[in-house]
């Protein structure tokens, strides 16, 4: 017997459906609310998906033998050797995500703060998800040590959490955990007999090559699983395609077993044509690799500079190495924004923006923060352009700071944040 | 605290993919397994996806208002009126289905025999199915007065049934209810408080146009979920595209919100240029309405070929009245069967049938009936043609059983039954 599932609508989607009803009805809005990448879809790519349009028959549940050989390929270049019967496809990563949860099974470990949908799943999967914080400035893994306290302290309460959920690099803080990190979290997992489900959907979206997100399958390799998808890197979040590689070994062979069944019950197999599609990018021709690269530099670039308006305001940020994700954190404006706008936790000051305002980003507790938190996400990756024509253009621009389009959105950035910190308190109030 | 889901592939796709490495090894097989629709996409379906191929962008959760319109359109075109607001699509019927099963929460009543998904997805949202036997000739609609006995013995038990699953026309036994069953179904639905969900992906290949399957929607309409895909009328099961139409009122509104809810933390939305070609298709220009009308008379003739082979071996069979599947009953051949094969149930019939002469069928346990049950489902849909132009050949023919590839499999089909009827019992063995 179970009870409706508790569930609550995505807070990135929700929020960007919001927005985009304002828009229609004639209000000025700036979304930094959702992580789409808005970019155009590679003409190359465009032409695999609409040359596969005839293929209406079901593949195999895992995926056709090209997709999952060219993403056995896509890991090997990235030194996790892969063998293509160890990958499993699915309509997105997120349904991957979900389906390895049920196929797991018991309680989940995800880190705070972490993407909107991990405890979301969790708790549709029938589990509990545990929250771990992460350390400074190593995002999307929880603190090791934290780890093991809490999933003992789990077990001793008669709780049974099997996984722990990472981000490599992270949403939302734009951070990349570091080697030292993943090798303690490695040596926690093995000790407690964790499966590591190690979500590395912005791998590619490294700024500077050296920093490349390692993956905790290098450290843990008999018990992490890696998702990844085309998502992120090709601007295609609405083709919904995602790939799971599941570590070799007895566990592995089990977990893929399990996973393969979840898909054949619950979404029987990918669309065809987007596999054709994702097979090809997978594996990465000069032309994939060159818009990668573009739009990796064009991200680095605006959120860049818009990191560069939330220091300005007096938020606190770490340095963002990865994504077009910022996660500011107003803490040090606290007696200001409860003085000049009553604004006390993350969820006050998202409305506050997104109402007074319109520009729409995420309150912290989206990411399992507790509410007086004063963090809020910003993703600057639909900045670029309303138009196919503006997207292109930014794409290839060696000054994307310049076009217009681009210019008027980062000073309307600067211009809201002056306001919110600037904004006297009313006289009337003591600030006191 | 959840424990690994239990789950096992579905009974389909795995006897599916096991002939496909049989037929890729060199054996002669001939695949009666899988309700895969083996003919051509319509090449205006085809073309519709693959002018949507730039569309990259993330879409409304519940699918774009083109197609939720379409959708809302084609329902109304059977007398169902629809809101669009009322429709959310997903990757396939399928998925669509376990969300509504984790949106409703508690146990699911399931007929049998009905679909290998049903009880197993049920299972996934961490509920009990609850198998209620159909009357002979009404298949996918639980017994009305059995359905009342089982929910109040379960609620008596403390379980918590709220939903049934019904399958209009039904997978496996090509049966449709009769209006009469649907009436004593909603009022039994409507005195327990059971939401029904009604899976009508087969509602336009009823054979006889008077005939068309009638919805628990008209009788049940504040309680009553309709799915449906373009899957079985376009031969598209490889793109992945379901909706269901919810209920108006309170209730159909809140499931609604949880449905899209669900929605948005495990599948976001659906694949854009899929949603496209589909919302095109579910207006129903002429040339779609001339491919369905064809394939729906392909079907009957070659599913009334294969039947009558059946009845002539000696098995059981209801008419046909839609779809392309049987489900003969092998009963009066138990003694035959038990003598000169060895052979007392369903699954060992299945698996004669598959390792002596490559014929592929599922037992009747996939359909959730005792193994002793001498059940088989064979699936017709698979036999027009291994080649994109014999298969567009059947589909405009005026005589199939005479296209020599389709003539071929009909008289493997009756050679191997006969086979299985005529082979004596081995003389040294007893029969009594």
């Amino acid at each position: 017997m179970s009870q409706p599932a508790p569930v609550t609508m995505s807070a990135t989607l929700a929020a960007d459906e919001a927005l985009e009803r304002r828009r229609r009805a004639g209000e000025r809005v700036l979304s930094l609310a959702s992580g789409e990448i808005g970019l155009p879809v590679l003409p190359e790519l465009r032409e695999r998906l609409a040359a596969a349009a005839g293929l209406g028959a079901y593949g195999p549940v895992a995926g056709s033998p090209a997709l999952r050989a060219a993403a056995a390929g896509y890991w090997g270049r990235r030194n996790l050797d892969t063998d293509p019967e160890m990958v499993v496809c699915g309509p997105g990563s997120k349904p991957v995500l979900f389906a390895l949860m049920l196929a797991v099974g018991g309680d989940v470990v995800v880190p705070v703060p972490s993407w909107v949908s991990y405890a979301a799943q969790a708790r549709l999967a029938g589990a509990q998800p545990l929250h771990v914080p992460t350390l400074p400035g190593q995002g999307g893994v929880p603190d090791p040590a934290a780890l093991r306290e809490a999933v003992t302290a789990a077990r001793a309460a008669g709780r049974d959490p099997r996984c722990v959920v990472v981000t490599l690099p992270d949403n939302p803080t734009g951070t990349v955990a570091e080697p030292d990190t993943l090798r303690r979290l490695a040596a926690a997992a093995r000790d407690l007999d964790l499966v590591i489900v190690s979500d590395e959907i912005y791998c590619d979206l490294v700024f500077e090559g050296a920093d490349r997100a390692l993956s905790p399958a290098v450290f843990a390799p008999e018990r992490t699983v890696v998702t990844t998808g085309l998502t992120k890197n090709l601007a295609v979040g609405g083709w919904r395609m995602g790939v799971a590689r599941l570590p070799e070994g007895p566990l592995g062979r089990a977990l893929r077993d399990r996973l393969e069944a979840v898909a054949s019950q619950t979404w029987s197999t990918t669309a065809a044509p987007v596999q054709a599609a994702a097979a090809y990018a997978f594996a990465e021709p000069p032309e994939v690799l060159a818009y990668v690269a573009a739009a990796r530099r064009l991200h680095e670039t605006v959120v860049r500079a818009v990191h560069r308006h939330f220091t300005a305001a007096g938020a606190a940020l770490t340095p963002v190495r990865a994504t077009s994700y910022l996660y500011p954190d107003f803490e040090p404006l606290r007696d200001h924004l409860a003085a000049a706008h009553g604004v006390s936790g993350g969820g006050e000051l998202a409305a506050l923006l997104a109402d007074r305002h319109g520009l729409g980003v995420l309150p912290g507790s989206a990411f399992g923060e507790p509410d007086r938190v004063l963090r809020v996400r910003a993703a600057t990756s639909r900045l670029y352009g309303d138009t196919e024509e503006r997207r292109t253009q930014a794409l290839h621009s060696s000054a994307p700071l310049e076009l217009p389009w681009i210019k008027a959105s980062l000073d309307r950035i600067e211009e809201v944040l002056h306001d919110l910190v600037h904004v006297p308190a009313p006289a009337s109030v003591p600030t006191i």
